[in-house]
């Protein structure tokens, strides 16, 4: 399992994630997409034209990546106190897959779409305050 | 100028941004951090035990950087739908700084931040809807 339980309740309820990449001078660029994880651990990222963008031409030629998904803990009824950060960090390598159906907003979006087979994982806050997961997978 | 008056104006109103530093295996690294714009347009970045983190130590090896500021634009009457994002990422130079008070939450993040100098600017969707603004600086 790439992901805990609790890892992938809290994905699958965020809208964005930041990706980035590494562009021609080796310098990271980072951008909010939309993003979903399969079932197999894999991550895929979405977006209209997604084919023409950098991001996607970055990848072609280097494909390291990180991938953060986080935000501030909301009010509500638990142990960590709101207005913390929580989130998950994903690093990996990405490919370029064509897809039958854009898996974040079919019809809208692009069939071409980064893939991540994540290598390292990172969470924090998400189950107990102060609380951090880092390991490779 | 670095920012227009419309960037400065949204970045003074956002709490988190995305840092994307590079890791020792070239490969890109992204953390949520705390952020203030200075005056002259370079960006601090605050937080606890800043120069024990593995972001700081990756801006001493290799200076470049990217930090994304983005939103899902809220419930509110204007020009830009609700739900769009919008947002600035600044690529540039970062570089250590250790300063006398700091620049984020005073007591309680380190003196010693990380300071952006940007080196280009993209920002989308702060005045109106589609557009895009893309400049080196």
């Amino acid at each position: 399992m790439v992901f805990t339980p609790a890892e992938r309740a809290y994905l699958a309820g965020q809208r964005l994630g930041r990706l980035s990449t590494i562009g021609p001078d080796g310098g990271p660029q980072t951008r909010p997409v939309a993003f979903r994880v399969n079932d197999d651990g894999t991550i895929d990222i979405g977006g209209p034209a997604n084919a023409a963008t950098r991001k996607f031409r970055n990848i072609l030629e280097r494909p390291q990546v990180s991938i953060v998904i986080d935000d501030l803990m909301p009010d509500a009824p638990g142990e960590i106190k709101p207005g913390y950060g929580r989130g998950v960090e994903v690093r990996g390598r990405a490919e370029a897959v064509t897809v039958a159906v854009s898996p974040v907003a079919p019809g809208f979006f692009s069939t071409e779409v980064i893939r991540i087979h994540p290598t390292r994982v990172i969470s924090w806050m998400l189950e107990r305050e102060r609380e951090i997961h880092a390991r490779d997978v």
